[in-house]
């Protein structure tokens, strides 16, 4: 509570209404205020760090200059929207950002009216904020000013790309703002990075051109009427200015910048400046990832999420992991490049998250065998289809919410001609914290009804491992593995690589009474209330773990339908049509008629929280599955 | 036979070899061949005309300089492929394009090693060539050359511009060749083909740039060692030559041309002389839609797939379909504009299938109403949900196949926020002949776990006006409309607009041995099966019409949970997840337990051919249905 009230200035501004009242001269200060608040609050509460310090001053700057939240500001991935939730209504409640029940991880409409798309996988914010502009528009409410805020590492995503492209050729105002940082979670890397690092080079001629429209807007040329003559004349001034034209000027986007995205009031003058012109533009503006706190300045990647830590000495709370299972992507990081160095095929393939899932380990070793493709999920897929079809053996790891922009990708240039890819899908299940946008709970369900796939989960590190081996045996055909985010159950990882047969799951227990089958780590809380239950009800319950969504072991199926009339299905995935689903259509096939109970991710998006509270809530937790299987015993 | 006689010179071209023996100076004649065969050969077996004319040129000249298969060509799309077809040892089994067993509608690696890829959606020849190109590098075979072809259609993709993004950044020496004939489809549109445009204007420069880099070429400095010291020498000569950079080069990909794509001599010139340069490069091409077929070069839209025709006059053979049922397609643009008319939030956007999808009804009476978004799926549904947002009505229509590209966009733009997108999805089912990757059997699988979305799909075309009135009715959220390709059944199909009530059914007939239950215009092939069923048998069959797979109708489903002890599923979409899961779901969720046989797609891919052929192969005609019913109920 103390805390608060040395906010001079923010502990007064309830709503950007209360910013906007502020003479321009306090923003610096604003700025610091909002600065130290983030710096505080995240010390004792992650969350992401480094994307919100960069922009503090443009958040500001934004806030003070349009008038929101009639105006729409649309934050692209929305890590680093920290500074706008705490400006608009939401500073007391910062303090439980993340929390199960508390602010949520990233923008959202159902949080706030200043939130104003759903934010999180990014590269979206061009197209929906384009569409905002052409509803303004549409509904008479011309005045209406939209603003995109996308990084320059979404810049890379294609979906960034369709929207430039259609923005350009349909009516609008949308200013869409660059905030180049040179980041994604890990560095930018790509073609539209280099071209937006030779933007730079290119400043005096920038500020030209700058400096002439500023004259003409004085002298009322850049009004809706003579939009053509300005046309006219820009095309000239373009002439007469060495006839340069870049990308965005070339799509008709009009460019402004580079500019510096630390200097409040400088970006407070250019966006009251622009914000009338008609047309679309985009402001380039130069930022730094954890500006203002040293320590993320100069790691930004590991400070992008840096959990607890000093904020006095910068020193990051690491727990003591001694002792402790090995997290799933340590061990995908490592088993990968153990398999490279034994399988000169390999290639590793990450779509901007080589750090999240740990193939800079392999990238670092072998730093020929690896790529990093940007934000990019369905080149990364197609890319690798590429590579398989000349011979090479991708490993491409995509994060399974994201995995859902290369579906068709998968279909169209993976499954149809059964490359041998291996797609790796980390943060699969719930995620935690992340909340909706974030977990990856669809996987199974969509990716299930597409032929040619080989689908498995390991049950813990060694099956991972072990499933990693298989998968890179000559001619597997495109393979699945999905596993979840954070730690497994074997301190002792490092298993010897064996081959596992294709489409053969495990009897991990023998039982008469009922019959468990589960899919993936889940089957971990599904053994402990299995254990239990049997010493609660004397009854005993037989434990399959499938391993393989697809294909299906037809022989322990089999197994099961003529033994036990009752059988539970625990997945950790969205029970529309996925591994319980498949259970019932190899029941229903074969004319087996036991009774199914199916535990999953019932038919909703699920908030965020710490992933065992998000799985009692979804009915997936040891305490659920114990219930059902004793009620199901003591019937 | 006497045809093909006739061809001097291209029937003696029974491979890439034979062509390359040729003087250059031939080349011109084997055009003239290539074009008179393809004429006349689609005059009388219809497929995609107009694209294949348009690279003829450019055709001839890949293949002749070349050293195909062993260089590999990647074909976007694959609309244009004819004739590298027929140059590729499929000139005599060109008469079976497109049919039943006979050749691919598009390239196929099944087919044919000179098909490098799957063709069929547009914009992955960047991606994939350029995995090839790396994997060329990697396995020791840099003598290998890699060339895409894409249409400028086609990059207005953001998986084009990903593939260009990675491309520039990774040691590669691919050729992209970008084939400019302003059209997709129909007339491309957007920011992209605005700066080809753009780009024609600096010819001049262009020319003088290649002059100057055919020199060093030929001067040796154009050799991999010395690639740095050009790069310095380029960047001299750019700011010699005024400092103007395009978007390709901006990104370190050397861009050639506009260069002319109908004279072929000139065009293996060109290619001979880029083939040996290192690094990533770009040759721009124009090309003319249709070319060397008058009516075709006039009127490109009608003449991408003509149907067949009169090859004397230009005459299209339009079939009398006097008292013939509409097409789906008619039946949803006429009533788009009828809603739009009433409900002026009604705003439809199709991505660059504005004549496909019958849209270009909307656009022709309100312009303003309507948006064509270039080839850009993903796109297109974001920027439906923003305009959703904002209050607006989108009509989002994507053939159910590319809808696959716009997976993510439907959940995380659209799905979250419940937002009122009706997504129209067009060709859904078994297309016919343009196959595997056309068939759009995957959607109710891969949209049925998604949260908060409406899924149904019409009977028939009065069936499909009453969802689309449904749909736009206030806070429907999310509202997925399937339909096929083709004709239905109503002759008088304009009904009157009425409400369905969301997530009813229709009992389409009464029965007491057995239960039928459909969704969409298959239901069609299972009651003539139903009647004749009935007639072999004596017994009796409800067909029940489940109008709705999300959400279900529980009344529905509990009467005939009750009722029946056998039920048959019918759908045209694949198996695993389908529609008969959710029934098989909704029985096990009730502890109902029917025997339940399930007609629909099997889990493979399915080839080309008359949907009628498909339908059987798959077991979902009218003959399997009725000996499906026939051996329920006598046994």
């Amino acid at each position: 509570m103390e805390q608060t009230t040395s906010y001079k200035l923010l502990s007064k501004i309830d709503s950007p209404k209360d910013l906007r009242q502020l003479p321009v001269e306090s923003l610096p200060e604003v700025c610091k205020e909002l600065r130290e608040m983030i710096i505080d609050e995240l010390s004792r509460n992650p969350g992401h760090f480094g994307s919100s310090l960069g922009v503090i001053e443009l958040t500001v700057a934004l806030h003070y200059i349009y008038n929101t939240p009639y105006d729409r500001i649309v934050w692209d991935v929305g890590h680093q929207a920290y500074g706008h939730k705490i400006l608009t209504g939401r500073r007391d409640r910062f303090c439980t950002n993340r929390k199960l029940n508390g602010l949520c991880p990233f923008p959202s409409p159902a949080e706030s009216e200043y939130d104003t798309f759903t934010c999180g996988h990014a590269s979206n914010s061009i197209s929906a904020a384009l569409g905002m502009a052409v509803a303004a528009d549409k509904k008479g409410e011309a005045d209406r000013h939209v603003v995109a805020v996308i990084g320059d590492g979404s810049m890379s995503g294609g979906l960034a790309f369709e929207g430039l492209n259609n923005a350009s050729s349909i009516p609008n105002n949308l200013l869409i703002i660059l905030n180049d940082n040179n980041m994604a979670i890990d560095r930018s890397v790509g073609g539209m990075k280099q071209y937006l690092l030779n933007l730079q080079t290119s400043e005096g001629y920038n500020r030209l051109r700058y400096i002439v429209s500023q004259k003409l807007h004085k002298i009322g040329i850049l009004n809706d009427e003579r939009r053509k003559s300005l046309l006219r004349f820009n095309n000239s001034l373009k002439s007469v200015l060495a006839q340069q034209q870049n990308i965005f000027e070339g799509m008709n986007i009009r460019y402004f910048g580079p500019v510096n995205g630390h200097d409040v009031c400088a970006l407070a003058k250019v966006l009251k400046e622009i914000k009338d012109m008609k047309g679309p533009k985009l402001l380039h503006v130069h930022t730094v990832k954890g500006k203002g706190y040293k320590p993320a300045e100069e790691e930004a990647t590991i400070w992008h999420a840096p959990g607890m830590f000093n904020k006095e000495t910068g020193e990051r709370i690491v727990k003591d992991t001694t002792g402790m299972p090995p997290l799933f992507q340590e061990v995908f990081g490592n088993t990968l490049l153990e398999l490279a160095e034994q399988n000169e095929k390999i290639i590793g393939i990450t779509p901007a998250m080589p750090t999240g899932c740990a193939m800079n380990i392999l990238m670092k070793a072998m730093p020929d065998r690896a790529f990093d493709v940007g934000i990019a999920e369905g080149h990364a897929v197609t890319f690798s289809g590429g590579m398989a079809k000349e011979g090479l053996l991708p490993f491409c790891n995509i994060y399974s919410s994201f995995m859902q922009r290369a579906y068709d990708n998968i279909i169209h240039d993976v499954a149809i001609q059964k490359l041998n890819v291996v797609l790796c899908l980390d943060r699969a299940g719930l995620v935690g914290e992340d909340g909706p946008t974030h977990h990856g709970v669809f996987d199974m369900a969509y990716l299930r009804p597409i032929p040619n796939l080989t689908i498995a989960s390991p049950y813990d590190e060694h099956e991972l491992r072990r499933l990693m081996y298989t998968a890179q045996l000559p001619d597997q055909g495109p393979f699945v593995i999905r596993y979840p985010r954070g730690r497994g159950t074997q301190v002792d990882w490092k298993c010897p690589l064996e081959a596992i047969p294709i489409g053969k799951g495990r009897k991990l227990k023998e039982g008469a009474d009922l019959a468990v089958i589960t899919i993936g780590p889940i089957g971990n809380n599904a053994a402990k209330a299995i254990a239990e239950a049997e010493g609660q009800t004397g009854k005993s319950i037989a434990h399959y773990d499938l391993r393989f969504l697809k294909p299906l072991d037809k022989e322990m199926l089999h197994e099961i339908g003529k033994k036990f009339r009752f059988i539970v299905t625990v997945e950790d995935g969205v029970l529309k049509g996925g591994m319980g689903s498949a259970i019932l259509e190899f029941m229903s096939d074969n004319g087996y008629t036991p009774v199914v109970k199916r535990l999953g991710i019932p038919d909703q998006f699920i908030q965020h929280g710490p992933a065992e509270a998000l799985q009692a809530i979804c009915g997936i937790d040891k305490t659920t599955i114990y219930h059902t299987l004793t009620h199901i015993l003591n019937s």
